[in-house]
């Protein structure tokens, strides 16, 4: 099993001036498998059907003219995709890479066995450490940011893991990735709802930041989000972000939003068949653009509650398509997104702790290469806790232990240790155990084990109340990662001249 | 996927005279395994060598006789056992086999892809409705069994659910048995800590409630549970019950109790491989007595918090040694037990939920067969919660749904929906969609999805309440199950006669 360190040795290395370097959990073990082979293939087979004759729309010019360049039955904004266009861009789209980040250690490998984790995406509001759910600002994003660089649980920064309300929604998009990129040095994700000035902006900071367009054009730095408008369309807003993220050749995640029943048929055969044609629908475009793009095959799909029509995304329909979209990622050889700590309750309670918990053991298992929302998401993705953050990552540093290999061999059999305790005796003295106990088994930070009677003697705290304690000692310990000087200048001046032109109209 | 029943139509239904009939989750996927097939038989290979090396000791002079006429290698209490025995037992123990109920509809099949859930088993204390941690009575187990026999997701009522600690222990198995056997349909397990005389006296309450002797000794009825005093121990009580049982051929489930760092080593291939020897040395024993008798290979292992020597049953080792435990019981062709909803929480509280949905959700994905803690455990299996029990029994469900055979067809895949409705549009209207919102997703009774305004509008009544709101609810529908009046009144002078027995010195 892998080793891990307790809340000791933790909070001292916290305290030092950078935070822990991230781990990636490996999924070396054989992935979790609940659709057949057959129905793999079944629901591809329909998904080449769906592309065919019903198409997808895509409402930007430029994407419809690279379609028809590229041999597509192209009617208005409908494009009809056949089987071969489809195959081309799986053969140029790669199934692993990296985000290369600017501090060493922090880089994040996607695809293969590599799980990366990001904590949370689009959330308006915020479940704060006063127990009050509230919008979101900036300072609650830069918090957000604080705990995930650091929490070694997590690998990518997501600059919408807060929607920062305070700021015109026109140039969010500026002071949000100006505070990732300097409060961090892990790689960063957003989608981009206003346009493709949003994504060519990012580019820019990214050049700043990295030295360069070059530094840019040549290696994946940061992702984004491509959210479908299920079924079957791509807004223009999010069309043009895909398109100008192939063109520098940053990793370009296609999410279809399929909620079965509403966005979707209520069938999951037939909701995955309509997400897998979304999902090839948007990778042909990336491959068309720019091939090589690395592309992730995306997955928020899960179902409505059809007595309310309100999402249920901890639900069980929700966690069969995180493995269901996993395999389905794999039959094409793309990397997958998918999943995470889901729930629908409006607060940390049991609920959400239970839902989070089943759907995140299910996306570990499923060998699923990025989470998106794997720490802190309460209420259907509209609220974020920072205490339930920490709970998530423990869970993530708990599965890594689970699913960590078993080392087998002579003395981690310990047969020698068994014949000399014998039956009926103890192990704990022994040197075997002695010369072990501080890093055999993982040793959590937020839960206890220590009985009612000591529980209640320690003043009766429960699990919500240590995970805000300990949010409370982590952000005590944070320190600034370092930056040049010239670079940080430079990054604000462009913020401050980009948020006068976009108020002033030139976009 | 499972179809689910929805909370009005649940408690209609649980307002009849009978219960809803259980259901059995069956895992047709294929099962999760975090070894490796050479993992697992060097893990075996180095049991094999504890078998034949140090040995195991049994405290009871019938069983050292068995062993020794069968050829085994005999040292006063200390046995050892070579391969030979070890695969002759094999051949002979079945893979699979039902335990026959006293109505139709609650028979339980242990093994293959069946999975049978018992809820809990040896709690002392109760954490009741009024959120008080106290021990455990009589009126509690009751309580717990109403609940059982109400629940679909339970097939085997636990007589030790609660401990009953306002009866005397050496006959609390009379009144115990007498309250499980009366309250619900559903097949009972127990361990029997004072002796055998508990299980003959188990014996004849069976034959009492099935028609005679004969009923119980050629059909499977009730199962015991055999804890290995781990390490390589069996004591005089457990080994005498695990005759008694085998000589009539109710089913045996050999569950050794290995903490890695206390009663095994810390080294979780080291814990295996002890953990397999001691079970395989039960499985040899109960062959010896009678060739077929049923039994499951158990398991209880886990591993201590090495700060303070506790149990941690909720840990990411406890997790995986469910996985892993579950590969070695197929590995010898026998039927599982392992894991359930585990935690190490004093109380029900966010860690609590987190580590019984990781460690449940881990052990319905193994393809375990039997779990002997699937609802309410709290506190390392030392408290009961019955608003939890609940919120199990819907994660059972949920879990049902999760990982039921995706249904694929040209009705599922909905093309032609897909078509009509085309890009940009919306299913909820649709017939296709309207034709199945009933029945087509899982609909919780206790989780929420209505969003924060809706929750708070309704009171802010958080997962725990709701719980226990749905717990009395769900007790005032409880109607006791038939059974024939002779039948009630031989059960109830044969536990008077040997409570006075018992009390005046006659086992």
């Amino acid at each position: 099993m892998a080793r891990r360190r307790g809340r000791d040795r933790r909070l001292a290395e916290d305290a030092a001036p950078a935070a822990l370097p991230p781990r990636q959990i490996v999924n070396r073990h054989a992935k979790l498998a609940l659709m057949s082979d057959d129905q793999v293939a079944a629901i591809h087979a329909a998904s080449l059907r769906i592309l065919e004759t019903t198409g997808v729309v895509f409402r930007e010019e430029r994407a419809i003219a690279a379609f028809q360049k590229a041999g597509a039955s192209v009617d208005g904004e409908r494009v009809r995709l056949d089987g071969d266009l489809i195959d081309t861009a799986l053969a140029t789209a790669p199934d692993t890479y990296t985000m290369t980040a600017r501090a060493p250690g922090f880089d994040v490998t996607v695809g293969g066995d590599h799980l990366a984790v990001m904590p949370a995406g689009g959330a308006p509001f915020i479940y704060d450490l006063d127990r009050q759910r509230r919008p979101g600002n900036l300072n609650d994003l830069a918090m957000l940011v604080k705990l995930a660089h650091l929490s070694p649980a997590i690998n990518v920064v997501g600059r919408k893991m807060i929607e920062a309300q305070d700021v015109p929604p026109p140039t969010r998009h500026l002071p949000c990735w100006q505070t990732c990129l300097t409060l961090s040095s892990k790689p960063v994700q957003s989608g981009f709802v206003h346009g493709g000035y949003e994504a060519r902006d990012v580019i820019e900071m990214l050049a700043i930041v990295f030295g360069g367009e070059d530094a840019v054009r040549t290696t994946p730095r940061a992702q984004t989000n491509v959210n479908v408008n299920s079924p079957l369309l791509f807004d223009r807003a999010m069309t043009e972000a895909l398109m100008v993220f192939a063109e520098w050749g940053q990793p370009v995640q296609v999410s279809p939003f399929v909620m079965a029943g509403v966005s979707g048929p209520s069938t999951m055969a037939g909701a995955l068949a309509q997400h897998n044609a979304e999902i090839l629908a948007g990778v042909v475009l990336t491959q068309l653009i720019r091939p090589g793009t690395p592309v992730l095959y995306g997955s928020a799909t899960s179902n409505v509650d059809l007595r309310s029509g309100a999402p249920a995304i901890g639900s069980p329909e929700s966690a069969f398509a995180v493995a269901a979209s996993t395999q389905l990622a794999r039959f094409h050889g793309l990397p997958s997104r998918a999943g995470g700590a889901l729930t629908d309750s409006p607060v940390p309670d049991l609920q959400s702790a239970c839902e989070r918990a089943m759907t995140l053991t299910t996306t570990v298992l499923s060998g699923v290469n990025f989470i998106m929302h794997g720490a802190g998401i309460l209420e259907s993705y509209l609220t974020v806790s920072p205490a339930q953050f920490l709970m998530d990552c423990e869970m993530l540093d708990s599965l890594a232990v689970m699913t960590g290999v078993l080392e087998v061999n002579d003395d981690t059999l310990a047969l020698d240790a068994i014949d000399a305790v014998g039956p009926g005796g103890m192990f704990l003295a022994s040197e075997h155990t002695q010369s072990r106990f501080r890093d055999v088994h993982f040793l959590p930070d937020i839960a206890v084990r220590q009985g009612y009677e000591q529980w209640e003697a320690e003043g009766s705290r429960d699990a919500l109340d240590r995970a805000e304690d300990h949010c409370r000692v982590l952000l005590e310990s944070y320190v600034e990662p370092n930056m040049d000087d010239a670079i940080r200048a430079e990054l604000e001046a462009f913020v401050a001249r980009r948020q006068d032109e976009i108020m002033g109209g030139v976009q």
